[in-house]
């Protein structure tokens, strides 16, 4: 999987404007997608350009023509004007793409409702006919779950899982085009819809960051039409995590958790600037999704998704808090467990070759199979009936918010009309067994439908799980101390749906490794006066899943083995110590200023890095820019080209000609090499062989020696770097930049490598994969102790700093020796060019 | 002002480590300093190691020697080095700033309850005399306030004002060090509490922000004796920010929205690493504030500071909603007209020279008599009664946000037992007039009271007069809808408490440019319901005021001429075609590896840059480093010091008393200079001075030419830069960099300034000057429409990009060429030497 990306992915700050930001990472495809998209846009523009004149002639012309229809006509085009300039406002692009994913959102709701209705009328129509009622039950899902995964799988193979490894990958800067087109974003809402509709336990809220992504790329792009700011990559990456927000935002009607969510889950460094844009379109979002349901008469007016009703003037006792706490505490090591669980199914099936090979034959089987075991499990007659199978996520949320107590000392509670409730209410065992199973069998049930290749999230089912979980700890503190823990006379009983709010918020926090989930919860419920409890609970559940596991999210880039560079964890007090020079390649592979083609030739056929070092010479190693590899090999290929050799065997047949009059034509060699266009792919092996056609066919084609002579002279030749794009600022590191240093500058800029150099001499490269390696374990601590130079690393930074100083001192010299030998030639002085040799 | 700051801020990256991140600004003090501290530390190294290995082998020992009471030491061992371990630990120093913190801050809390109770107390007992009471009423103010102002003066200026610039300045990566001395944070509590007990319309949040970085800064530097990692000065800038979320939470017991302000008002960037640290530190405070009250008896548990008690079932009508976005809309007016006339009053004071002067002999005075002017109008019997000046800022916050509707159908409605409501009513003018005045007289007063040299904010008594105008519109409302506005037969009366909260949110966030005021205030009022209206508000108010003024911080510092890059605007269109070359200083100050001693001399007296850059070459161009001028004036120290001198001098009276035996002895001269310490200051007058002094002074203890000649031989001689501290990888850019790329560089990496090079040649430099300028104004624009050749820089990047390829290549020939020249005196041709002359 590893190789897909790599292969694809290749170095092209094309013009100097992108080096910054949208480097690293462009599909190979797109070289000449890009160079089209230029042309067009340039005759696009010049197209454009004439019709405003044109228009504002015509505004000129309709003014001088006095009449009143005439005055209209001049307002309409005035207005059109206005209108115009508008659209390329920021708020309009984010007013659009808020009301869209809000209505969206909203319609993919509304199938996953009657998704879910109708397979629940089915169950309620065969209740005379267990068997029948439960092949109904078991078949729909498994149909809506196939069908999701077949039409994911033809439409856009990108659109399975959650979208949010993806989106936080590109949003590192690496670009995963394919990620971002619009048959994605198809496959995704509607395997959604239908991967939801079955009623696994599923979640929406992962792929709609996704989706909410795809729809600001179409939306950048269709903006573009009017204005050229949309045209501008790193305003467009910007954008994009506006959209993440947008997701969060129009699934839980959740404005302010979904900006932190996305602050936390996405980015490493969040660009202040962007803060109103997503609180603004997160605003939108929710506001329209939840007005939608107003006008569809869902509600009377806007409030929270799902109220809550809990007691307000007094919270909670502070002799509860141990408690949350505890359930803080309990929740992290169910996190870790949770995301491990999801790891290890998707290894097992990964490693077990015979499983993958029939998997990987039979695609749909594997979901069909998942979805019949959970939907047996869940049949409501049988199993499910332990486990309020009847209702569905949302449902089963609202009930374990809900303020009621269901048990006193024990002894279930009478449970009132409410119908949801009485789902959790079993005649032989009691609420305790029921949440038990209930978040005993979800849990597994969730980490194994993660792994279905159809469009889903996990957020959701987690978050049900946590509530589930935190209504069990509140249910059994509601039983031991039946009139609550207050002392002062007052009796506050306690409320188990508080601990469902806390636990649901702590579970989902310790998967996801983010703290605004709390304010999720706060918004979801509309109540936020237990916002310690849950703060505390949140934290202690992050503090303990952040030490054993990493998040859900980096877990599955880890599976899916996208290119992102990890986060410096907790307490890496020895990340401070470790030194660039201690990872650094020293080995760089450079071309000189005055290299021959042979050496650029050498370098492609040896060198793996995706750029290359321009140095003035090997003498002086100052690093001059960097160049990437195809634009090495488009210099090699205009020098051993077509055209040049159609130029030398010209040349040749008229010197030839001239010499011996009447020899064979030299029009036919020509023909016959038309059809070797000169094609590069990154990949090493095609640069391999496409090299060798280049020397090797025409020499087939002429026999003999006279044409490889004329190759040797060719590679001979000194380059010429004159049509060759050089980035002529790559980022420099000195050698002692710390680890920690690094690792923010990498994510800051969202490099691939940097250079290390020395007072402008070039002395190593980091690439991703050396920092990836070092933030990752303990190889480059064990790789520093091998290596005696660096031993002293570990001593205080003012002796690394004097070591420098000498290596400075040294480089100076050399430096410094050169120039006066460079000076020299003037004063004709004999002597130093022996001492210059050595 | 400015030149306060400008004289004592140099460039020291003393240390290649801190290159990157805590470069550009230290004090010259600070360097004997730096050394001396690093020195210590080594030392202290070199005593910690034996000791612990000391304490290893004691614990050996003891193991060996079995008993009771050796168990019990090995556990106490154990134990303690348990305990030394863990304090090097983040969450340790974040729950002792948390909890120091909240104790603080109830602390002040206490302390200003008190002064303010014995205000009251004074005007109650004093209720027989009138102008006695008036008498109480103003002297009290007065006196504190000329306590604060004449303590922080004396004890330490920077103290004074809001803090909050200065904390936003220190995040970009300038150290003003002052800021963070324990004088200050001594001054700055007292003064703040003292200010506060005052009853002035003073707030205690923007000081807080100041007192917990300080907290913070001291607390850094208590940890450092235990561990070394807090002498990372990049993470000691990241722990700052953090500190700015404990100082919001701590005065609203807003753990989310104080770590959202922090984010939105101080960063630029954020780390997203640095999010858990402010979540968890927020938390602690904002839950050591709140149980502290508990523990005082004055709640029962925790609970909000102002819970309010709004409806939640059907917390406000859609049709609502544009009541809202009014008020929104005019609370963004007038935070912008607040910004201004805070601003026009200090402009005001400075440009009237002979207010200016008079306030600058009597310090003391101007605070004196605003107070007076204030607390004269605020007098309850006289025309306090209008504006229910009796009440403290947070009895009427809470009496604004009180759920009762006041007034009914313009009738003034029989107010219930609460006596703090009662203030709000006068028997003769109704309510609407009193919120009228209210608001009025407390927006030019708080406006005013900021310009106090006291430690004071505005964000309290802003929210306060938002409050009061939103419960005006809310009281407005009330009374146009007695019915509410809901339609459908039920009755939903219109909350008048509801659009106080929206008031306070929205006027406050216009004045600050925040979005996150809003969450400040669910926190406060530990009700969430109406999220939507408060979001909606707060954004049009943000939208408004972000058009028409800068946010009062800002504005603040524009006033103190703080070194601060201003944001990006919203919607700045143009600035995304502006090109570094637009902006950039093409006659760049430099000096080259083979310049002599003299050129140093000639940099240093022309040229202003903290840094210069130190070429391979004049005619290579090509950039190998910068040096700080006062590495070069180390340097020319060097040449031309003491020691040389004296070497110089006893070498010459060696040679002379060969030559001649029995002059004077050498050693006097010696002694007559032993008191002209070299030391240097970066002041370029003072430079002069030393220059001149070094130079002269000798020559004229000696007579003579012969001491010039030295001079002028040593000036001579070439520079030796061996052990001169070199910033081997400045920042560079590319001539096409466009504006909005450079203002992301500079704001992410903190810079001061970056080099402009072009494949390794440096061609110009760009400085934070030379971009605020482009940044805030039409310079860059019109400099552009002078010069000629940059006139297509409005054209497509395309067109740019074939220019800036001409460029290179022309560079790249250059180089070549010179290349070759440098290659050939290996093969010893003559004709080459010409060549290369010209």
């Amino acid at each position: 999987m590893y190789g897909r990306y790599t292969q694809e992915l290749v170095l092209l700050s094309l013009n100097p404007v992108c080096v910054f930001f949208q480097m690293y990472g462009r599909y190979t495809q797109e070289l000449g997608a890009y160079a089209k998209e230029e042309a067009a846009r340039l005759r696009e523009e010049g197209v454009r350009r004439p019709s405003v004149t044109e228009r504002s002639r015509s505004l000129e012309l309709l003014e001088n023509d006095k009449g009143c229809c005439a005055k209209c006509r001049i307002c309409t085009v005035r207005c059109q004007k206005f209108l115009i300039s508008c659209v390329g406002e920021d708020w309009i692009f984010l007013i659009l793409l808020g009301l869209f994913m809000a209505l969206l959102s909203w319609l993919v709701d509304f199938g996953i409702g009657i998704c879910l209705q109708s397979q629940k009328w089915m169950y309620v129509n065969l209740e005379s006919n267990v068997f029948l009622q439960y092949l109904a039950w078991v078949t729909y899902p498994v149909v809506l779950i196939t069908f999701s995964a077949g039409f994911t799988q033809l439409l856009a193979p990108q659109a399975v899982g959650s979208g949010i490894p993806e989106i936080k990958t590109i949003l590192r800067g690496v670009v995963l085009k394919e990620c971002l087109t619009f048959k994605t974003f198809v496959a995704k809402v509607i395997g959604l819809t239908s991967a939801l509709g079955s009623g696994m336990p599923l979640g929406k809220e992962s792929p709609f960051v996704h989706i909410a992504s795809l729809g600001a790329a179409l939306l950048c792009k269709f903006m573009s039409l009017f204005g050229g700011i949309y045209e501008n990559e790193s305003r467009n990456i910007e954008l994009l995590s506006v959209a993440c927000a947008v997701g969060v935002s129009c699934v839980f009607a959740a404005p302010i958790g979904g900006l932190l969510f996305s602050i936390e889950a996405m980015s490493t460094f969040f660009t202040v600037r962007n803060y109103w844009r997503g609180f603004f379109a997160a605003t939108v979002t929710a506001f329209m999704y939840r007005v939608l349901a107003v006008w569809n008469r869902d509600e009377v007016t806007i409030t929270a998704l799902l109220p809550t009703n809990f007691r307000q003037d007094f919270p909670f006792d502070l002799q509860e808090l141990p408690a949350f706490a505890v359930l803080g505490i309990a929740s992290g090591l169910g996190g870790a467990l949770f995301v491990c669980l999801n790891r290890q199914i998707v290894q097992l099936i990964r490693n077990q070759k015979t499983i993958k090979k029939f998997l990987m034959k039979k695609r749909l089987l594997y979901p069909a199979l998942v979805t019949l075991l959970v939907s047996t499990l869940t049949f409501p007659p049988g199993f499910g009936q332990f486990m309020a199978a009847k209702l569905t996520q949302m449902e089963s949320l609202e009930t374990l918010l809900d303020n009621q107590t269901w048990s006193k000392q024990g002894i279930p509670e009478e449970f009132d009309s409410n119908s949801l409730s009485q789902a959790w209410k079993h005649p032989q065992v009691n609420v305790f067994v029921t949440l038990t199973l209930f978040v005993v069998m979800k849990f597994w049930m969730s980490a194994l439908a993660m792994t279905m290749p159809v469009p889903c999230g996990a957020f959701m089912p987690v978050f049900v799980i946590g509530a589930a979980f935190g209504r069990l700890v509140g249910e059994s503190m509601a039983a031991w101390f039946p009139d609550g823990v207050h002392s002062d006379g007052t009796i506050y009983p306690i409320e188990p749906g508080v601990y469902a709010a806390v636990g649901a918020a702590a579970l989902s926090g310790a998967v996801t490794h983010t703290v605004s989930t709390a304010v999720v919860v706060f918004e979801l419920t509309g109540q936020i006066s237990h916002i310690l409890p849950v703060m505390i609970a949140v934290i202690l559940a992050n503090a303990v899943a952040q030490s054993l596991q990493p998040s859900l999210y980096d877990s599955l880039i880890m599976i899916k083995k996208l290119p992102y560079l990890p986060e410096l964890g907790w307490g890496h007090h020895e990340k401070y110590n470790i030194c660039v020079e201690d990872i650094m390649i020293r080995d760089v592979m450079y071309i000189t200023l005055n290299c021959c083609y042979r050496d650029l030739h050498d370098v492609l056929l040896t060198g793996h890095l995706k750029t290359l070092a321009l140095l003035e010479s090997s003498e002086s190693m100052i690093l001059l820019g960097s160049i990437e590899r195809a634009q090495i090999q488009a210099l090699l290929s205009l020098q051993l080209g077509r055209p040049r050799r159609l130029k030398y065997l010209r040349d040749r047949a008229t010197a030839e000609k001239r010499l011996s009059v009447g020899s064979h034509p030299g029009s036919e060699d020509g023909s016959t090499m038309v059809n070797q266009e000169v094609h590069f792919q990154v990949n090493k092996v095609k640069v391999q062989i496409h090299l060798y056609k280049m020397w090797c066919l025409p020499s087939v084609l002429k026999p003999g020696s006279m044409k490889e002579e004329w190759e040797e002279n060719q590679l001979d030749e000194q380059v010429n770097f004159d049509n060759c794009m050089i980035d002529p600022a790559p980022i420099q590191l000195v050698e002692s930049t710390s680890l920690h240093k690094t690792h923010t500058i990498f994510s800051l800029l969202g490099l691939d490598h940097a250079y290390v150099t020395s007072i402008g001499r070039l002395i190593g490269v980091v690439s991703l994969k050396e920092l990836q390696k070092a933030i990752e374990g303990s190889v480059a601590v064990k790789g520093v102790n091998v290596r005696p130079p660096l031993a002293s690393f570990r001593d205080s930074g003012t002796s690394g700093t004097i070591m420098n100083n000498e290596n400075k001192a040294r480089d100076l010299h050399k430096l410094w020796n050169r120039r006066k030998l460079m000076s020299l030639p003037q004063e004709h002085r004999a002597s130093d060019s022996d001492e210059k040799s050595k």
